[in-house]
């Protein structure tokens, strides 16, 4: 029996669809009445959780959807997974939610092992947390650790001057210093105002907010298939390495970090070789800056390896790495004990994190673990990855530059133009599949980690039976 | 039998200290063991939530203390709440837990219920809301609404111009506009990058943050008591309205919106009057401005209204409120559909917000109703007032400026100096009372709402039992 089944013995064998239209009128009429108090613009249907389990969503028409979004690539375990019903309904989560500790002052007796349960799948390397709310509040927590790390080795051990101490609340410098994160072109970080000034996808995600002047340097854009253009894409990483390097001696502000994602997701799933993220490394260490890995799309499982960035083979463990949406919880790791702020009360909030939700993250490690769900993944991305390739032969139009080899079920790939990969993904409805896109014109891929070869097939059908129409 | 009685049968009748260190030696050792894996220096103590029941938290070395901080004021109802217990348990609870929606792509079948619960007990006026993770999110969303609004207002309905959308990718002007929030010194409105350049109150709150060059007015300054300084503290509002308008008039960028605390909290707990608030919504008005109230501590029942902008009869609702910590779950309530944009995907993120804790959020907001706990807060903050007031004339040193007349149990006074307040904080723990500081020399009372005369007593007789020593 696989592990899905024994999850989900009654997950649906496949899709079912029951409207003509999509959201169905159900969905239509409750979204209308949600409309009334909460901007319901962007709702695709509006789901029934409790009919939902394992790889499919159901949504309250009675459309069975084969899930390959997961909440935007947020859902590690499947729906209504067992395990995490127990982790809900312990004692413990019902302390964690009702007596809500701020856990920097009065943290629980079980705070330690609720973080323990965090730190036992944490990358290597890694030996301390600091917990957060969301993707973009992970980030935004580590740049304050990155610019207080950056000042203390400028400080060397001197304390504030009453200087720093004036302008500071004057938002003038030197308290408030003028400090960079380089980030990348194509990259999301967040939509909050300093992870929104990291972000560079799309317009629409920052457009009438201020921002701060950091720059961005140019992440690596490579041919496919990869293994015929290994030239070319070896030229294009020194070409982006070089970018990086002159960004550093140029900015105007010191660059005190460098925030990259393992593999560009919202971007367009866009790849760099691991000589890039080896060479961005030394570039980094060089320039006395530190390196955040932005794992929140990528974490927890995705791509075959627990953490994306393993597959860069690093000399050393990356700096930060910050961590949300499949965890359920958020923060960042980090392993240098100067990366702890010299003066208590720097990094610090009402609530530093919620225990709930990291209680959540912890019995999701356990059950990856246990599962060894990392090793699924591998094998059902290789198998998913095989069968599109080979679809890729036959519609090489609307199967382009396809992603992902060897990456899990992290795919991706192209289509001729945004209004055909709008189309396409809403196509998929018709045929009882959920899937969301990413850059302009791309697809990507997110089940779930109990994502299965049965499921890939359906899928591989699925996809088949729209594109033989086009 | 009192609310308090009926929820917690078994609460402490009196604080019980049994160590004569503090944290104990139970705590002393937890602590060190989470200091290996998560920053612990701000722990005053490891507490046992599991023995902690109504007004009084208990730590693990046994000592039971009646809380009067209650989580940085961020619990409502009391420890292990049976209201709250039932709520967690249910069944809606459970799938939030483990389904956790992307709300904005794929809410549940119960969001519009769950909305409706935080909407029941919306400020008067308000008829949406917008929902994030913690109160620094809740007002970086409402910075997000009132630029998104500000620049739709000059845009008139034309789309975006190709020169804005290729700006705001590299965070230049005009697509990433130079636009400021003003807020007020002694201010505290979080500590991620936008809202920490609003923050005024502590020089640790934001040293070493690169910050948006926004503008800081003042906040009035009033002299107690209030009674005996009626004419000064008249000229107060005019001098600190004169501020306002000219920042509007002389600031370098447009200022879009304005971020004001009802009673200024972490910064001193600094009041100021209705003819202040309502002079300065005019004027946020006649700018073309937005005006936030930041109700994150002040808000939920604490100060003898159910929002505490309720006590300045404004004309008309203020544009939007943000909330969080009493409340357990964060984000803005407005009443303008302007206030949504126009294009959709503009404020959006993953999870939007998270319904586990909105589910928590509605059954607060049922139980004051339920049990009119805002009049209960209303009637036992002026019994304590009146008791505060009196010891003030025995220790007038030790209780100078008592502020939060007619504000419920939302009390506050200032000691001689920072380190008279700081010792006054340790020795209430050594008769058995939790109680928070403010500004440099101030104590803050934020009792939950289930606080009663017993309470009071308790804590007026142990206040005196310190300071009968000094």
């Amino acid at each position: 029996m696989s592990v899905c089944e024994k999850y989900f013995p009654s997950e649906p064998s496949q899709p079912k669809v029951v409207t003509s239209e999509f959201p169905g009128p159900q969905s239509k009429a409750q979204i209308a009445d949600l409309d009334k108090v909460f901007d319901s613009r962007p709702v695709y249907f509006v789901a029934d959780y409790e009919k939902s389990s394992g790889n499919y969503i159901v949504d309250v028409d009675g459309n069975e959807y084969l899930d390959v979004y997961a909440q935007i690539a947020s859902i590690p375990l499947g729906y209504n997974n067992p395990a995490l019903i127990e982790a809900a309904k312990s004692p413990k989560m019902i302390r964690a939610l009702v007596d809500r500790p701020a856990q920097g002052n009065f943290p629980s007796s079980d705070m330690k092992e609720i973080v323990d349960g965090l730190l036992k799948v944490a990358p290597k390397g890694q030996t301390q947390v600091w917990s957060g709310l969301s993707g973009a509040d992970a980030n935004e927590l580590a740049f304050k650790a990155v610019f207080f790390w950056y000042q203390e080795q400028k400080r060397k051990g001197a304390p504030f001057t009453a200087e720093e101490n004036a302008s500071v609340m004057k938002n003038a410098t030197p308290g408030a210093p003028e400090l960079a994160i380089m980030s990348f072109e194509r990259a999301f970080h967040g939509r909050l105002f300093a992870s929104a000034s990291a972000t560079c996808s799309k317009p629409i995600h920052k457009l009438d907010m201020p921002a701060f002047k950091w720059p961005k340097a140019e992440y690596p854009s490579y041919k496919y298939p990869l293994d015929q253009h290994k030239e070319e894409n070896e030229q294009e990483d020194k070409r982006c390495l070089a970018i990086v390097e002159t960004l550093f001696k140029s900015w105007p502000s010191p660059i005190a970090g460098v925030l990259i994602e393992p593999i560009q997701s919202e971007g367009g799933d866009n790849h760099a070789s691991k000589e890039f993220m080896q060479g961005l490394q030394k570039i980094v260490k060089d320039h006395g800056a530190l390196l955040i890995m932005d794992e929140v799309q990528t974490g927890v499982g995705a791509t075959g390896k627990f953490w994306a960035h393993e597959w860069f083979e690093l000399p050393t463990p990356p700096d930060l790495v910050t961590f949300s949406k499949k965890f359920q919880t958020a923060g960042y790791y980090f392993h240098d004990p100067a990366l702890r702020p010299s003066v208590a009360y720097r990094q610090f909030n009402t609530w530093c994190g919620d225990p709930a939700r990291m209680i959540i993250g912890g019995a999701i490690g356990a059950e990856i673990e246990k599962h060894d769900l990392v090793s699924l993944n591998a094998r059902v991305g290789d198998y998913l990855y095989g069968k599109l390739d080979k679809l890729a032969q036959k519609y090489p139009q609307y199967l382009r530059d396809l992603r992902g080899k060897n990456r899990g079920t992290f795919i991706a790939w192209s289509l001729p133009s945004a209004d055909a990969r709008n189309k396409f993904l809403s196509d998929m409805k018709t045929v009882g599949v959920n899937i969301g896109g990413c850059a302009e014109d791309s697809v990507r891929l997110r089940p779930t980690l109990v994502f299965e070869e049965k499921h890939a097939d359906i899928l591989v059908e699925a996809i088949e039976k729209i594109l033989s129409k086009y």
